[in-house]
């Protein structure tokens, strides 16, 4: 991440960017990740220009000050925010270090029927991780929304593993995945190859789907994880004019 | 299809799914296949939002009350419905144990001219496959629609295998293809490489093709098998406007 | 190309068809080859629905009538129709054995101030193929459309190699290409490995960049070439609204 | 660059074109990169016909006569044009040998609150490389344009490395580039393979991310490189209608 | 098995032969398999010029006589003769079409206190296949030699598949093992791939670890299978001088 | 491990095996390995036939009787013997199942000036596992030999890592090695890919470089470890006569 | 071949030599191939140390006087020797250029109760070349030694096809075989991969099955093949001793 | 080069070593290589005990007291003995600090009538570099031994390469090569591949054909070459017996 990667956008100030994943038509249309780092001062009045965009923002290191409806939160490491599509925001950066926060954004799937997600501000200290079944306590998953409600169309969650653990497992290959390793190491079996990958990469594939976990130590191997849900898969109209 | 790969829908109850393939755009653009798991009790009244898209659903176990312009079938294991875009349908479990079916669906493609199909229910047994030539009976097809029936823009047949037989054959490579293996195993050539599929293993490939394969035993090897059929290919007006 | 692989379209009587390429976006996205086979009798009244394609019918065996604007044509082997947007046009078999011809369709590209090419119909006899220089005469192209004629956005060409020929060349890489071998058999350089082709053989790649070529003997080695010309690189736009 | 490989364009008199990049869904959408070679008296009244494209162009050999909203600049090797969208221009070549130069046309992205950038006209001699940090000098970017201008969705630069550096950097993922090798040669790291280009290649890749690269001698090593800056990532609005 | 890949050798008349596997340092060092035909007449007084080697022949087709010390034996299709190292033996072809069969030679390897075993002459068609065990009567071996003799120190078997079987199985990778396809065809997992087998094939590999068989049919797949057996393995003295 | 592999050896009662490695030339040429398996009142008299010799014994499961130079040993789990060339030695087991222990064979390299080692009995339990510097104590050996003691040519260890660590380390690769997997799984960097070990599972590499491992839990990783060393490399006398 | 690879031999005067193929232990044991290149004025009285070698000389280009037993023979380009293991021969070059030859040499395996083969010396120009059947003309071979005469065991013969032939064959893939391109150039299908040779490469494997050619044009493509032929397949005596 | 991999060898004190090259059967037979560490103090009165093995010492770091047939020689950096077969030779560390040196054994090939060459120490900085032609002095060598002095049997090297060039240029790839970088560097195209090399690395390669180097800056690229030279290929006896 050294500075000839960096990108900008437009009334943003005091901020640079890492793009993590762009959507591209055929593979991930519908999301995109970035990195941020706003220095001190630094920050957006308009932030967003899609009114049809949600947004997760995970704040990694630092102070943010996030102005959402008009209401003030002040977030630090850990921190965590749904923002729902069409919503009024702001971000400052009053600290005298940058802050760096991962920022999500997806085109929300309207349905009829379905009303909007309220937003929401957290923070992951403040949630208790779920234990996979079967693993020795060796996995666990911190959720941020509850998997049964069916206004969100994406889940945004941080995944943990204790050192150690070969954990066998199976994730569907037809969801789009955006993984992002905030620490630790690994080694994943990936079709039929194992690829190693730590702090600091980034994996989007349209096929994810590992089915074997080597968590390296000796401290945890943690992850952020992005996947679309809860909508039918929508049908090409190509066919119909 | 352990729990971590779970879907679920607006408006179905009690209901899980695990999402086959998945329309992207360059690629298998206007058909998705689901399978579904109903729990007793469970079941959608309002399962389909798009009203061009046609559905076949193939029970796989259980029982699964279809309810399809007002008329009421009972569909058990080997139980085949078709579905017109438009048609008004609901479903339901009302037995003791879960039902599993497939559900494909398709953005029907309308042709001036040529009427949309008929709605249809019946089951496998009911069918008699029909040999491929050659093949000294190691190899059959049911076939749920006449092939010179020129309203129907998808086929979706049952691809039967006696154990043992290595069977030479070729299949265009150009049109969209999903196959679920329903029982047995096989071993198929795919241009150079051979691969291995079993029960529950599914492929959803541009380039199918397929040119030789080994049905193991010692029951058959039998599977799933979604083509689109009877339409132009759709040139794009991406050169015109 | 046995029966299994088979096609068939509305509006086309006694007829099959094996689809050699389909649009799909990402790729090719303009352009479909069929070769059709219709039997004695068979033929078709309305046999394009899409009112922006136009087309080159080449017979490779057999007879048709192609009638063109009120105009008919015998066409036999070897025969060339090239059929602009728009136009109205039949086909028929009268003869007692079938009729075999590729039917190339290309959603025309419109440019102002230049107008939209005039039917013709000929025979690859009547024009006398253009030697590559530099090539022995080993290599020759029958060239169907005058190179300078911007009206035309695609050139269909019979390439003509004599056997033993190792000849080198470039091609671009960024053109469509659709390459049907009529007779004969080669191995050809793509990018780093060597692949044997032969007669009845189609390649559809977007990264068609043959480096070299080995004719084989004893006769000739031939093939349809379909590429797009003389028009802009259309830029998507997507950024602007 | 043999004379198989050329192509032609309307309203281009006494030209010839090599396409080196296209716009295809699902990849580089927005951008298309030519080689053009104009004789003496040759050139367009009418170049450009999209109202959306800005284009950059680059001269490699001979002299250009740019006339830009009524402006006339003499264009020799280096000169480097800079034209916004909808802009009126026309080109001409008045010497006796031949002009070449490239022709980078992008669809320009409006953001609401920015303003499309201006025209300039330059020559590469006329601006001071920038030596990046920690190469010894041994690697420096030529910039057309101001890092911090919001205004430019794009940037052409010339990069240049002196010989033998072995020189470890990290390049964004996926951001789309495009890379013309103007002189002298390298092997480039390319994900976990090394590949060796030279004057007149040409990459063109979603994902480049070479992470070394050996520049041989006895020369410069230089190319020009397209970058897509400045721009939020858009989101298809696939999942909204 | 064309002409041009024959072999002969000095003493035999009217023989003509295909060497299917050489001793070559580094692996197989002490094996070797022909394919011997004799046409009618030929034969060999001085069959064998090496006094340790010991043989098997197995008559695939036509009649043999084999006098092997004195006795005089006619061997027809499925003949199988054990003839030990140094042994008094001579072939004929009294029939009036060709002799085929295959004759595997090995170095005997002497041990202490262990005899060399008899010379034995029998036929596949008076032997009694063994079943695998779990294997539903698919898999079966040929045994010519007692599991328990430890004065053999090879064992030269058929092993037999039913149309169908996918057969997991694991065989040790230190031996030496050549195997000759009698007949039908499989498809085996050799390490991570699947290689197709069929009637003429043979493999002869350091590393023979096929995991998993499919036998095609309509028929049996049938191979001879030669393993080096019941001695240590030899430390070269090499570091010892 | 099933029947089907089963080995054999003269002179051993009740007594089956599996042959792990085998001297060849060009590779690993004076060591051998067997898992040895003896049934209750099985064993031998004469266990080793070669002078030249020596051995490592190492007990996986069951108790062994072992009499060394006329001393009597009772071997139980994890049990090791060393054996120099030319001992006199017997096996057997008196218990009521199965013994099962590992058998590894060399070749011993005498030296001029250095004595042959000494015979020793011992238990893996008896030995402090020394941990590798700078690896948080998650890896460690149980050295059965001093290393500044020249007069072994070999050493056999055993390697343990706890859960979790991703350990980075170089091995030369030049030495032989045979790696047997005695508990727990893991996954290796070899070269530049990875694969995965567990327990039964055996590596025998001419060129065996590990450059990282991750090992799973949840218990520990553990393999018995043969090298060769303290000897100069033997030139061949090749180019000598 | 420029001068860095060149090598020299004892007792030759001003002569350079190519080494194309060396005898290695596992591989080719007892064979060797050199182009030499002696200067005017050079040759060597000595050629030869090893007693046991036969040889063939091919002579490429220029003079070359060789002394044979006592008999002087001119050879120019096409001249062919052999010269049986332990003759008496020197050659030297009294012309005003440099002469090239190969050189093959073999350790010459004798056989009781045959003969060593006698000397000869010829050129390839006096005898016919032998078609291959069903070639069409396109494959003939230029043998030097009756295929009948077990005197020899080892063939050097040159191959040569006619442009353009597409010839399917199959070569018998335990031999030893040494292949150099003499003229033009062609694409073999070397197991399931082509590879492009030209004249000046050299070709030694193990495993030699090529199973197609294609000859480029427009000359000939022809090439010196060297084979072992005629012996028993030696059993190493390993398991002796 | 940490711990874990260094060996021992009897009779030197103080003293490990990395092996870098080991002869084995089929590959480098003659051969082997070693990376030596003698600490203060240490060194041997018995360093080699193969009467027929030839040394070349070059001392990378520290100094060495080399006694040579009763002479003695300070060795510094840079340092370089040749040593015949059956020398009397001991080495010793007298200074502070621990001397690493090269150390390359070979089977020194006897040729009647040709002296064993005689024993020498000199130093790199001695000797003037020899430039390759053509290559801008981008190439040199320093040669140690006269090329052609017919008694030596292997030349051992410094090869050096000034940064960025591209150099290309053939190695034979018959003879036995052992390459290891002292210093700087490099991609280097073997076969068809790129692999890069630095400081420490080291090749030991039986088809050591690398067609173009890009040796990197800011220093130089150097490496010790291996090479057998001046003998006839070996043939093996094994056909004779």
């Amino acid at each position: 991440m050294r500075d000839i990667v960096i990108s900008y956008l437009p009334f943003w100030e005091k901020t640079r960017l890492w793009v993590l994943s762009r959507p591209l038509s055929g593979f991930s249309e519908t999301f995109s990740q970035y990195i941020m780092e706003v220095s001190p001062g630094g920050g957006s009045e308009k932030p967003e220009a899609d009114p049809g965009a949600e947004s997760v923002l995970f704040v990694v290191e630092g102070e943010l000050i996030l102005t959402l409806e008009g209401a003030t939160h002040q977030m630090s490491s850990g921190g965590y925010a749904f923002i729902p599509p069409g919503s009024s925001w702001q971000v400052r950066n009053n600290a005298s270090s940058a802050v760096r926060f991962h920022w999500i954004r997806k085109a929300y799937e309207y349905v009829d029927g379905i009303e909007v997600p309220n937003a929401f501000v957290t923070n992951e200290q403040d949630i208790e991780p779920i234990e996979m079944p079967d693993t020795n306590g060796s996995w666990a998953t911190t959720r941020f929304v509850d998997q049964s409600d069916m206004r969100h169309d994406m889940h945004v969650n941080i995944v943990t593993f204790q050192p150690g653990g070969a954990i066998p497992f199976a994730e569907t290959h037809v969801m789009e995945h955006g993984l992002y390793v905030l620490e630790g190491k690994a080694v994943y079996l990936l079709n039929k190859d194992w690829v190693e990958v730590e702090a600091g990469d980034y994996m989007w594939l349209r096929a994810f789907c590992p089915q074997a976990c080597y968590a390296g130590g000796p401290g945890q191997f943690r992850y952020l994880l992005y996947k679309d849900v809860n909508r039918h898969m929508k049908l090409s109209g190509l066919g119909r004019c």
